[in-house]
C-alpha cells in the first residue's frame, strides 16, 4: 500500500489550535485504535471492507465507567448501542466501525469480547457504527466476522493511527474519491487544565462538486471522479470524539453536536441517505467542570479536528478496485495543493 | 406445554372498548406473528430463549413503506434500528424480538431475510428489540441464530398469537412470575373510519410486590415468588403497537408514548435497568388524519391493550426451569381470581 | 374557603415508602412554595386563576447552579424555558405555574425578579409551566400580571403547601371535578444517604369515567360530574419533582420520565390536548451518584408522590363557579371513601 | 438609514441553485414579513431593539394548519412554543423574533393577535424566538411591547425583506460587526414539482477571527472590530426556513437540521452561550412527498440560503451606537470584496 501524506504534512493547517503529539485520537491518554482490513477476491464477490475499533481504556469497561454521549446528525443509518449511551451516559464496550450489513456480526464480536473478559456477563451494550461500502465491497456476503472485531481489539494501540484504507475504511469513498479512516487532535485549556480533543472519522459521504478544503471549492475545479456507474451519492459518516477533560455525558453531547459544523467545512450538506452519527467520550470520569464560555475553545477543537480528520481520510487513501471492477480513484493531491496555493491558502 | 387461559377467558376485562376478533395484534390486517422457541439442555448450559417476529406486511418492506415510530421509555437496553425509524418514519424489516446478547444474530437474520427477497439490497435497517432472559437462559452461549429469525418469519401467520413461553418469551419473567409474549387488540373509530389497535408485548419486568391487576395490588397478597437466587429485578419490556388507521410517523410516536401508562397499570415503575422500548406502526400508508380529540380513544386503546397484553403474558406462561435448575413459577391464577372477586373487580 | 382534608388524612396510603414531615415538596430542604390566587367578578368576565411558584433556593439562582431536567410527556402545551434546561442542565429562576394564555406575563415576572436581584442581568431563562383554566376563568382578559409572579415569590415559604384551589390551581379541574395544586413527599435512601423526593402538581386533566384512586375505578361509580357544557376534556398537567439527593441533570431526567407512571395510576391516559410537562431539580449540586438499581426506590418515590399529589389536588379543592356561571363541583369524598372501603383498599 | 447592498448585488454567489424573485423568504407564496424597530434615547437607557415577524399565511393559523418543525442547534436560549410544534407538527401563530428579555411581551402580543382574530380562543401556542441584544440595547427596560408585535404583524408584506438593522435586527451583531436580519431563497425541483426554499435569519453570533465568507477567512484579515468593552462573544442565532413544497413535520425537521451546516459556512462554531434555534414550515398542507435522494437539492437550498442570509444580515447592517455609547461598526465591505477577489472567489 502506497503511504500517502496527511494534510498537515503538506503544510495545510486547520484552525489556530495546537495539535497533539500524533495529531490523532490516540493523543488522548488511554485511547487505542485497532483495525482489520479485509481485501479478498476480485469481481462480483470482491471483499473490500474491514473493522476499526476505538478502545477507550484497557480492560473491561463494564467495571470502570467511561462517560459518553451520542448524537444523530442524520439518522439514515444502522448504529447499535446509542439508546443506552443516551440514557446512562456511559459506554460499556469499545466502539466498532464497520460495513452497514455487518453491524450484527460486529455486535456479536463485542459481546464475545465482553464475555472473554468476564464470563459472568449477562448484559452488555455493544456500540457499533457503520457506513455503507457496498460500492466497492460485496457487502451482502457478510464478510466481516465477530472474530475480526476481536482481532481489531487485540491489535489496538496508541501512537499513529492508520488512516485512509485502513480497517473499516477499506471500502469507503467521499466526494467521489477514495476515503476511509482519518484522525486529528488538538490541545486546549479548559477549566484550569490542559486537555486533548481527539477525533477519528469513518468518512463515506459527499457529492463530487461539493468538496471544499480550507474554504476552497476544490470539487468545482478537479476533474470529476464520477462515472455513470458511480454518480456519487450522499453516503454516510461516523465519528468518535474523545477527550481527557472531565466532561460529563451532557457536556459530551454538546461536543458531539459540533461535529456537523466540521462536516460542513469540507462541503458536506448531510444528504438524505447519509447516516451521520457521533459518539463522544471522556477517559476521565472525575467531576465535570461547569459549562462556561471557556468551553468554546473545546468546541473549536471538535470542529477543527473533524475537518482535518475528513481531509486526512482522503489524503491518506489510495485508489481501490472492488466489486465488478469498479474503481474509486484517490484524490489527486497535486492539483489540490496547486489550487490552495493559487487561492493563497497555502504558502 | 400446558395451555393456560388468557385473562379475558377468566372474565377479566380491561377498559370499555370492544376487542378484535382474536384480541391480538394479528387483528390488524396484514399483520402476522411468528415465533421460534429454543429449549434445550438442562443445567449450566440450559437454553431457554427464542425469537418472535411481527411481520407488518407480506413481501419486502423496502418496496412498500410502512409508517412507523419508536419510543424509548427507559433506554437501558440494546435495540437495533431505532435511529432510522425515528429519522425516516418507516420500517424496512419485520420486527424481531429476542434475548439481549443475541441482538447481533437477529440483526444478521433480518439482513439475510432482506437479501433472500432481493439480492440487490445493499442497505437495510433491521429492527431488533430484546429483553434479558439470562435468569433462565444460558444467554452467553448465544444460542439464537440468524436462521432462527428466518424460520420465525417463515412461520408467521395471522389469527391467534402464541403467548406466554412462545418464541422470545421462553426465558422471560415478570414480577417474579413466568411471563413472555402477550397480545391484545381493540376496535375504535377515528377520523370517520373504524380501525384496529393491536399490541404485542415481550414482558420481562417488575418487582414481585408491585404487581397490580385491574387495580388490585395482587403482588402484596400473593406469596412471594422471590427466592434468594431470584430476588426479582427491574427487568425489561418491549412492545409493538400496530394499527390500520392512517396515522403517520409523528402520530404513531404519540401512540407509542402511551404504552408507559399501560405498564403503570400493572404496577410497573420503569426500573433503572429495565430497557423499555416501543415500536408503533401503521399498515396503512395513505394520508394521515389530523390530530384531534378523537385521537383520545386511540390512546385509550393503546393503554388498555398494553395492560391486557402484559397480563396475558403472565396468565399464559407456565413455569420454566432453566440455567442451573433455577425455576420461575407460573402465576397462580386461582388466588388472583379470588382476590379480584373479593375486591369486587370480578363477578 | 372550606379546608378539606388530604387523602392521607382519610387513611389512604400510596405505596410503602415513608413520607416527609409535611408530605409536601417543601420537605426538600431549601424548597419554598408561594401562590397568588386571583378570584374576581362573576359572569362573562369572571377571573378564577392564579400563580404558583416553586422556589428552589433563596436568592438568585443565576449565581448558584441548581441541577435540573425537564420532560415532555405530551407536548400539547406552552411552557417556557425548557430548551435551555435541557441543554445546560440547570435552572436559573423559580418555576412559575399559571394559566395558558398568561405565560408571557409570567415570563415577564420572572425576568423582573431576576433584575430586582441583580440589575446587571442581560440574560435569564424563565421557566413557566401552564394549564388551561379557560373553563372557569376568563383567561382572554389576561388577568395574571408580572407583579402577581413577584408577589408569589415574595410569599413563598417552607412548611405545609396550600393545595386545591390555591394559586394557579384556582381554575383547574380533573376528571370533571375541581382540582388544582397538590403535593406529596417521600423519604428514601440512595447512594448511602437519606434524601427526600417531593412533588408538586398542577392537575387539570382526565375524563370523568377514567378516575382511579388506589386502583379503584372511582370514575365508573360516582355520578358523573359532566354536563352538556362541561363534557370533560383531556386537559393538561404539569409537575415539579424536587430532591436533595445529589443527582445530575441526566439522572433528574430519568426521575421526570417516571411521572407519567404516576399519572396512569389515577387513570390518566395522556389525552391529545393534554399538555403534560415535568421539571425535576436537585437542591444539591455536589457530585452525582452513579446510576444503580438502588435508584429504583427513587423512581418508586416519584410515582407514588405523583399519584398522591394528584389525589390531594382533588381532595383539597372545593367547588368553584366561574365564567358564565359554570360550576365545577368538588369531588364527593364520602362516596369515594365508601367505595375504597367496599373494595378493601381502606380499612 | 444608509441602504447597503446585499452580497449578491456585489456579485457574490452562494452555491449553484437559482434564486427566487426577491431572493428572500417572501418568495415562498403566502409568506409575509413585518418588522418594527425601536430606536430611542442615547446613553445608559438607549433602546436599540425591535420585533420581526414571519407570517406564514393571512388570517388565523388556528383554523388552517401550517405544517412545521423546530430544531435546537444549541439550547442556550429562551424560545417559546417549540414543544407544541414538536408534538403536533404545526404552528398556530406568526413567528415573532425579538430581544431575549422581551420574549414574554412578544408571547403576549401573539396571544392578543389570536384573540383579535377570534375572541373565542382559549388556547394558542405563540412561537417566539430571540437573540440577546444587550450589548447595544437597554434590554432590562423591556422596551418591546405586545403592541409592537401587533404592529409588526399588521405591516407584514411580501416582496423585498428589510434586512440588517430592521426590526429585531436593530441591536444585533455578529463576528464583532453589526448584523441583524438577513434573507435568501432558492428555487428547486423536488417530487416532480418546482418549489421555493426561503430562509430568514436573525444573526447575532460569532467571534471576530472566525468570520468566513465564501470560504475565505475574512475574519483573519480584517482589522478586528473587537474592543476591550466588546471582546466578541458566542452570541445567538435564530432562523425560519419556509417552503411551498408539500413536506410534513418530520421532513421539515430534516430541513431545519441542515441550518447548522449553513452557519458553519460563515465560520460559526456554535458557541456555548449561543442559543441557536430553527423553525421550518410549509405553506402547503397537502400530502407529503416521500423522502428520496431528490431531497438533497432541498437540503442544499437550506444550507445555501442560510449562508447567504447571514452574510446579507451583515452586508445590509450599518453601524449602531447604543447603550453607554457602545458602537458596533458595520462590516467594511470594500476590504471584504478585495480579499474575495484576491482569492479568486470573486471576479
Amino acid at each position: 500500500m502506497v503511504v500517502r501524506q496527511r494534510a498537515r504534512d503538506h503544510g495545510i493547517a486547520f484552525g489556530e489550535l495546537p495539535v497533539g503529539a500524533h495529531n490523532a485520537i490516540t493523543d488522548v491518554p488511554d485511547i487505542t485504535v485497532g483495525s482489520v482490513a479485509l481485501c479478498a477476491r476480485d469481481g462480483e464477490h470482491a471483499v473490500r471492507t474491514g473493522v476499526t475499533v476505538v478502545v477507550p481504556r484497557p480492560g473491561s469497561l463494564l467495571t470502570a465507567e467511561v462517560p459518553a454521549a451520542c448524537h444523530v446528525i442524520n439518522g439514515h443509518g444502522k448504529p447499535a448501542g446509542l439508546a443506552q449511551v443516551h440514557e446512562l451516559g456511559v459506554i460499556e464496550t469499545p466502539i466498532a466501525m464497520t460495513s452497514t450489513l455487518s453491524v450484527g456480526d460486529a455486535f456479536r464480536g463485542l459481546v464475545l469480547d465482553a464475555l472473554r473478559r468476564d464470563p459472568a456477563v449477562r448484559s452488555v451494550n455493544p456500540v457499533v457504527l457503520e457506513c455503507n461500502d457496498g460500492l466497492l465491497n460485496d457487502s451482502p456476503s457478510l464478510p466481516v466476522t465477530a472474530e475480526d472485531v476481536l482481532a481489531a481489539i487485540d491489535e489496538a494501540r496508541s501512537g499513529p493511527v492508520a488512516e485512509g484504507n485502513a480497517g473499516a475504511g477499506m471500502g469507503m469513498s467521499s466526494f467521489g474519491w477514495k476515503s476511509g479512516i482519518g484522525s486529528a487532535s488538538r490541545v486546549v485549556r479548559y477549566a484550569n487544565r490542559e486537555g486533548t480533543i481527539g477525533t477519528l472519522v469513518l468518512s463515506n459521504f459527499g457529492y463530487p462538486r461539493d468538496l471544499m478544503i480550507r474554504g476552497c471549492d476544490v470539487g468545482m475545479h478537479l476533474p470529476s471522479p464520477a462515472t455513470p456507474d458511480r454518480p456519487g451519492s450522499a453516503g454516510s459518516f461516523v465519528a468518535v470524539v474523545a477527550t481527557d477533560l472531565p466532561l460529563d455525558s451532557r457536556q459530551l453531547g454538546r461536543l458531539a453536536r459540533r461535529v456537523q459544523s466540521g462536516i460542513a467545512r469540507v462541503g458536506g450538506y448531510v444528504g438524505n441517505t447519509s447516516g451521520e452519527f457521533v459518539v463522544a467520550l471522556s477517559v476521565t470520569s472525575s467531576s465535570p467542570a461547569h459549562d462556561a464560555d471557556g468551553l468554546d475553545v473545546v468546541f473549536h477543537a471538535v470542529v477543527d479536528t473533524t475537518e482535518e480528520a475528513i481531509v486526512n481520510s482522503m489524503f491518506c487513501a489510495t485508489a481501490v478496485t472492488g466489486v465488478n471492477g469498479t474503481t474509486v480513484p484517490e484524490l489527486p493531491i497535486g492539483p489540490v495543493l496547486t489550487l490552495l496555493r493559487e487561492r493563497g491558502v497555502l504558502a
